[in-house]
């Protein structure tokens, strides 16, 4: 049976673990990356890891790529991290997917986490009918990844899918990245809890540190301010996926990330509000469903990229 | 030598011509449309012509693709024209590709009139040492097309490439399309020529009919107002293409349509702007450039898009 690596690069830990070309994770492991450490101490940790779980499968199989992915602008010529790796430093202007390449005598490709999540959905997930659909991950920040054409589409550097920062409110919100308004200052997770608490105080509510996923038990269970915080989170999604199917006209759009777990409550929304930001020849057909890769979804992602790239 | 047939169809008019592989055109003319013509009677006058301009060509010439271009979507698998043909109603369900392929005896394309603007500049125009670039066309209204990976980019049906209708107002202006805010609404030439007379109207200045060429005049001379609405405008088409950047992380931005007549005095803000609405590391090295093609331009992308479809 052949299988890829998947290794996927938080900012404390690196979630690492051997995947079947069909997406089933054969095994996996947690390794925890020390503040501070080196590229090499990082990667040789890593690989340290990653040889004991290959030396455990049977003689039959057989590793045929590694895939890493990571937070961050990563050149898709060279692997190389040229930014936005701010919770991993040490990796700033080198290649990870070099390293790895030499220590486990397979090629290695780094990717972006969002356009890994959305190769993961394309190769195991929710994405397998589809050739043509945008993948958003709705967590602490908004990622995103593009299928077109049935293939993963990176860009002329490898830095597309950054749906995150897709202006929605002309000169709105200060985001992290520097320009105003982005989307995910919207509808990302922290965005949805500072709504929720700002709805709060300004009713002189007590407000507690509410969460994405008690705002969505709260809408569920009727209570108005919860409703209409997520309701206004799906009315932005739909603005940015509205203009995102102007642009592109695709067949679907896969949402994920930990505030997707609210499923439906958030999913209706989105597609009420889709028609009042797309032309309805564009929206018509367009199917709004939730990603399907749970927990693995890092290490299924990370070698998907990796399967699709060496597969052409 | 090869030539495509390249025709333009408008609401009056229908520009048809003959375009080399080199994007020459070796013939052109324009034949009127009447108002309520029905279909067959539309085409048969367009056949007829372009028979005559066919019979002109020497006997080594070959006819090899016909290329048709339009406002509306069509539907790229059999070019039946599905909406928004409002201007040329006969065409509205009917296939022009397949009457002309008939008529002709050589492959017929029809394309959306921003998709196949895009190609003409790919294959003949500023789009040539590009391999990943958008072309917005500011007219009337805003049309636009896409080139990823080197090819034309026309989405799951043909639709993509609606750049007009980015939102970019959230809750914004309600524009033609029916959704609100789109970038039409903000950046087209109806828009500018209107922001300059509200500007006008609130400092009770006569309010003369301002095109965009006469704002873009007055702008260069100095004039406050006209400058700050050329500024404006070109803040908001740095906000959507720093969106699109942020989506497809492309090489460049190609702008055409009447408005981009005006040069440097509407892109040196776009090329400002575009910073404040993009990542660092996507808009580096992003060239912000004016179309190439000039009157000819409807029948050349009409060709080019039909010639890139035979080339595969």
């Amino acid at each position: 049976m052949e299988y890829a690596i998947g290794v996927d690069f938080g900012g404390s830990s690196a979630k690492i673990g051997l995947v079947t070309r069909d997406g089933l994770v054969l095994a996996r492991e947690t390794a925890a990356i020390q503040s501070g450490a080196s590229f090499e101490t990082v990667l040789a940790l890593v690989t340290q890891r990653l040889k004991a779980l290959v030396a455990e499968r049977p003689a039959g199989d057989r590793l045929v790529v590694t895939g890493i992915d990571m937070p961050g602008f990563i050149d898709k010529k060279d692997g190389i991290v040229v930014g936005g790796s701010e919770n991993i430093p040490c990796f700033k202007n080198r290649s990870p997917q070099d390293y790895l390449a030499r220590a486990l005598g397979v090629p290695a490709f780094s990717e972006n986490d969002g356009t890994a999540a959305a190769a993961g959905e394309l190769l195991f997930g929710a994405g397998k009918q589809y050739s043509n659909f945008v993948l958003i991950t709705l967590g602490t920040a908004i990622g995103g990844g593009l299928v077109l054409g049935g293939k993963v589409y990176r860009g002329s550097r490898g830095f597309a899918g950054e749906v995150g920062h897709i202006c929605v409110v002309s000169n709105g919100a200060l985001c992290s990245c520097g320009s105003k308004g982005c989307f995910e200052q919207y509808a990302s997770g922290t965005a949805i809890s500072r709504f929720y608490s700002e709805r709060m105080r300004k009713r002189d509510c007590e407000v507690p540190e509410a969460t994405p996923k008690i705002i969505a038990e709260r809408a569920r269970r009727g209570e108005r301010l919860a409703r209409e915080t997520i309701e206004e989170a799906g009315r932005y999604i739909a603005q940015a996926l509205g203009s995102i199917l102007n642009l592109l006209d695709l067949e679907a759009c896969v949402v994920g990330g930990g505030v997707a777990d609210a499923g439906d409550i958030l999913l209706e929304p989105v597609r009420h509000w889709l028609a009042d930001y797309c032309w309805a020849q564009i929206s018509q057909g367009v199917h709004v469903l939730p990603a399907t890769l749970g927990n693995d979804a890092g290490i299924q992602g990370a070698a998907a990229q990796a399967l699709e790239r060496i597969e052409g």
